[in-house]
């Protein structure tokens, strides 16, 4: 069981491995609301309240007021990046804040620079790094923890988290050096080339007893050598790939087609986006890992094999198309083919013209936060009550995820109400109708 | 309290007043399903199934095998309409089926013919009828009255469910003859004006015990006069309007944007279509009642106050276009602004390509065996747990509607697993992680 | 017949009645082109080329190369306005332009001045001037005769041209007051209040000998009154209704249905913006004036009357609907249901995302240059060549318009080569195929 | 030159090689048509008018009352096709029209049976044939000469024109074998496996003196060999590629940026297509003949040769999807990215829902009618001005290709006017204004 949450006196560092177009919006963006230059649209942790009671009480704080969240101020920021250059130079590159906005934070985000990189090309095709860590798996691994420790020191930190914002790495299965931390850190003597960058990065987090977290597809602490350490070290774990614009769409469409019991013919996803991500994607073997996250998601919520007649013949196929006009501006178009009442088809076409980056942030600051919160709640391992943030969350092997975001969104605050010691909201509401 | 379920062993009569488009799809629709010629995709009570117990137990039956519901083969189909003409005459009218099916049941639609309908010019602009009741108000009701007894005398059945399917009427504001059984049975005797036959038609039912539902957003057992009327009588009442197209896109998407504590600028929608539907609301006074219950829906999910720097300025506007290409096929499109990190901007256009009949005649159905399971269960006035089915819930004066269709969808699968006895669903969910 | 187009050696006068959003980004475009720092995108005079000769000659001069216009550098921006303020605050206020680009020009920005503006509020809803001029229709009249020869005095001008950028008024007929020269003066001597502010500015106009285009589609320079004073004065004279948006896309995809015999049976049209504009056109007594040039286009280009069978049933609506959280981003949005082989339904949606200020600005550049080199040319009257340019095509009465896009590129082309003394163009193009 | 057409009197064949979802729907309309249960919508030949003279002379005659065309009485159709079974067979494969239709002129299809394919299986991937000739490259091509004569002589046919309806071959670019007649005859003896089928078709076509059309975008006719042979034997020839949906919109949409001068920076272009038309596109090889016709398009009307500023920079991307549920009913989405005055953003969307044969049919109707007519007038060779129906129109090596819809339909309509010894029009339409 949980132990009592403690107040958050203390600051908190945020690592992210991976300094691009998502870390530097979400490290400028804190700044920016530091300085009052803007709100933290997207943040649960920031802006979201929670209902507690009976809906007659009216009691709907913010989610901050209730749980001991670190606040905004409390927090320092930090990271590894292949490509140098400081979070000034890296939001020009990324083209996605405004760029006066950025000159009223300049000083304070040319003084955030990354570590040199944990990188592989094998790993991520199409990127040629240049700031990079040199050596084995294991010199890396040890260099990242140095890392670590050097940025708490630096900074006076008690507690830190790392939330992965890497580029995609190719499609791998686990295999032998993934099953167990013998095999993994005998993997890593050896430089075993099944072991990725972004499971170095895992390692080295959970042996410093910092949570982790892992925003993209990429194979790493789900993996049962990092998850049995992850136990061994107390360290609460979250993944993977951060739900943000198409995927998010289909998890909140795809219930409502299952909650109204209309059938589901065929799905067609294509993106076209223009940042350093679309063009990672644009590779078939980084594509895949993406494809897997954003495929299962459907398969998942609808439940085909309850439902053959209205879900056993779906067609799903997703694109991911490089399209450099449109930059970190990322257009989502869904063509949903339903079926209702005796067969007849319906279409939907969804447009969705987002923003990568801008979605990304604040779910990089909430999972910081909440996985700080955990921690110090006692919590280790996978946390599964943050499958909201997740476009393929990780869960106990005894049980099947859910990608539905409403019922992840009933998950999360329940879980949280539990935490501070609240009742359960189950909208049974039958004490308002008493003298039925 | 609810008294336990009984069986449903005997037949049940369902009662449409309007059986235009909807009526017929619904009727049609049974008929053919009964005959293996379609499946009632889009019918909870039909296919949907529901969890029970824990996630490991792997319990998912269907609802119907959980919960004692009414049959298809124990329904008979009768109701009231101001065009006379049998069920396959109206049929061919709506053009909603396709001719090749309907000829394999016209028989059995043939013999399925409406009562002269209660009709009153004034509550319904651009329409003609040619088959109505004449009298006052109280003879209409007593008309009514006397129908249904002649049904299910006919028919030799104990319980009917009422649902009206009629036209919108115009929009009205509750005044003193709606206020209390007196007002309003004196103003039944004096032909008030300001009884709509919407009222009158509910008023029929709640004497004769018969469950009624409000598929439309016409003011009916809404006042005060029926839900006291409802309560003395032991009948459950459910409303209003239901929730079909472009307002259940609605209350799927706005949850989203609240869950992920989006912003949103504005909410364009507008919608075309061609049937009698749409002729009816393309007049400003029909509208202003369908405008009503579509509006509402945001406010309620979105919690402006509460949320002000969110949703504080929200621009939402809707339109209907009678748009005669079309017919029955009705296409919403919906553009919203929202609003990120920072207060950065981003769009989404939502086109659906719907049919307006086949999305509401599995409702009808659902919301008649529902509330006919209610009244089994001894349950009176408004079924709050049915919101679901509603873009306009009733509730209680006490609470506030619930909108977000996830929450509805919880509230309902919770209250049909209190009503049998099965434990609550919270997604909580620590169990699996025991060990932290 | 037209005389030799003489060289623009002298600067010319572009005054604007309504210097709102339209007027100001086109002024501001200008003066930035000016200054480097923007191209004059959209303008035909600047950047169009034009085929001369064989397709084997490749002749493709720019048009200003061959047509003897006056350059941006010659170019002098004055007008009136009803809310005062130079052309800087006007660009604040219009939201079009960006800030960075605005400060460096601002300077010469609010050296420009409107004068105080001609106006009536039954001609225009919902706006509320500040800067007016008072008076009778005469006195307004002298007094904008006035304000041109102080201008041209100021500025040292041989030449000037008038282009309307006011608001939409309300829509009229023409009566006996705008009959003859005669009926109309005396209308201005009492006052008639059936004299519109955009012909007391046309008015205007003519008597000074300024050429006069109308951007928008209110009745002005086209009543008998006014189009024998043109002749009279040798004035020539464009209208009306710039063709921007929507209706932009009509005129292209029209014949394109056309010229497939692809049959239309519902063309569907809305728009959102929120601009002045918008603000405007909200109120249905503007709206019916824009209404009207928008649904003219399509009976005109499709031609019912020659094919019944395609476009005899044809069903077209135009909806424009504020929506203020877009300013002067206008989106149209379009679903067309169109018909083939056998009767078999398709569907088209366009949606357009434009910037209505945008797209309206080097509309106005391109006919001031050309209506100058019209009148350099000794034309007077109507320039149907320029038909290109307008929703609603003014022509002699003796022919209809051309709404087709392509047709009225063609005519403005040929018109161009015909007035330097080339050949026409024909695309007969036999003399590729000799041997045939 | 041309000599004067003679009268139609005879009957004319239609010969398809490729019988299945076009050549079915184009087969099984005109007997519809003939029946009248339909009408030839899409057809220009049909239904299309065409000015004479002057716009004050209201002369609009049918095309067909002023060009002496075929009627379809005098038509009769046969084919190759790979599958065997007779049209009725291959109308209930398509899917494509509804089967009360079908069943009406169900013996005339069953009587309509294809000859054995030429096939060679490594020109179409992922295509069994299962009725094909056997045998060398020349051998194929004497037994279809011998197929068209037999074809001939049973219905008594003195004329036959023949239009590829094929499934697309992998691309290929021409070489030695292609560059003469007797290179490509040696080439046949030799069963020389560059020589396609399509180009064996083509060459069987040219020897028997019969018209030839390429709809699709593989190497046939327009290779140096044949377009020799095509002038030796007389016979008129046309292509390639039909232009349909997506393509049809882009020669529309993109003269108008052209014409306006509103800058490209972005076009994506998606198709979800689940006929066997986007199976067989599904594969590289494949699609690499398609893309090639649909990628060039853009830069022959854009010409960013003259306008490096607006079209330098485009980025074009085309995809075609197979999405089985779909069918035949093919759906395109084409987002554009376009640039205004000074340099503003705009964004264009269109969605085009459209049904692949139904826009294939009427121009394969008048594709045979007008090369038949063609024939009749002495024309042989490469005929241009039809480039109205193609997607990659061939051309005299002298000259480039016109894709600009308008463009191509006055070529279209001059070339017809010219035929028939009416005067050229060119819009200049000075004479309306006589007195300038």
């Amino acid at each position: 069981m949980s132990t009592a949450p403690q107040p958050a006196a203390e600051n908190l560092g945020i690592l992210l491995p991976g300094m691009g177009a998502v870390g530097s919006t979400v490290i400028a963006g804190v700044l920016a609301i530091r300085a009052g230059l803007g709100q933290p649209i997207g943040s649960l942790t920031q802006m979201g309240r929670i209902r507690l009671g009976k809906r007659t009480e009216k009691r709907n704080p913010l989610i901050q007021d209730v749980v001991p969240l670190t606040s905004l101020d409390g927090l320092v920021f930090g990271g590894w990046d292949i490509f140098g250059g400081d979070m000034y130079d890296a939001c020009q590159t990324a083209k996605v804040l405004d760029g006066n906005l950025l000159d009223q934070i300049k000083d304070e985000l040319q003084a955030i620079k990354p570590f040199p990189g944990a990188f592989d090309p094998n790993f991520v095709k199409r990127l040629n790094g240049t700031f990079m860590k040199q050596g084995t798996r294991r010199e890396m691994a040890e260099e990242v923890r140095k890392d670590i420790q050097k940025f708490k020191a630096t900074h006076g930190l008690e507690r830190a988290v790392m939330v992965n914002c890497c580029s995609t790495e190719i499609y791998i299965e686990p295999s032998d050096v993934h099953m167990s931390v013998e095999s993994f850190e005998a993997g890593l003597d050896a430089d075993d080339k099944r072991i990725s960058p972004a499971m170095v990065y895992a390692y080295a987090a959970i042996k410093e007893g910092v949570a982790y977290a892992n925003g993209t597809p990429s194979l790493a602490a789900d993996i049962p050598a990092l998850e049995t350490l992850a136990h061994e070290y107390g360290v609460p774990t979250g993944g993977k790939d951060f739900k943000t614009g198409q995927t998010l769409m289909k998890t909140v469409l795809a219930p409502m087609f299952k909650a109204r019991m209309l059938g589901v013919k065929g799905w067609f996803s294509t993106n076209i986006l223009g940042n350093r991500d679309g063009e990672v994607l644009d590779e078939p073997e980084n594509f895949k890992s993406k494809e897997k996250t954003k495929l299962g998601v459907l398969d998942n919520i609808l439940q085909p094999e309850l439902h053959p007649e209205l879900y056993g013949d779906l067609y799903h196929k997703v694109r991911i198309n490089y399209y450099p006009p449109r930059g970190d501006d990322k257009e989502g178009w869904d063509n949903i083919d339903i079926v209702g009442w005796l067969g007849y088809p319906m279409q939907i076409k969804v447009d969705f013209l987002c923003r990568d980056s801008i979605l990304a942030a604040p779910i990089v600051l909430d999972l910081a936060l909440f996985l700080d919160f955990a921690s110090r709640c006692g919590k280790k391992g996978i946390q599964e009550w943050l499958s909201f943030y997740w476009k393929s969350p990780i869960t106990a092997p005894s049980v099947y995820p859910e990608h539905d975001l409403f019922v992840q969104l009933s998950k999360l605050k329940n879980n949280l109400r539990h935490m501070v010691g609240e009742d359960l909201i189950t909208h049974l509401g039958v004490e308002y109708y008493e003298d039925q």
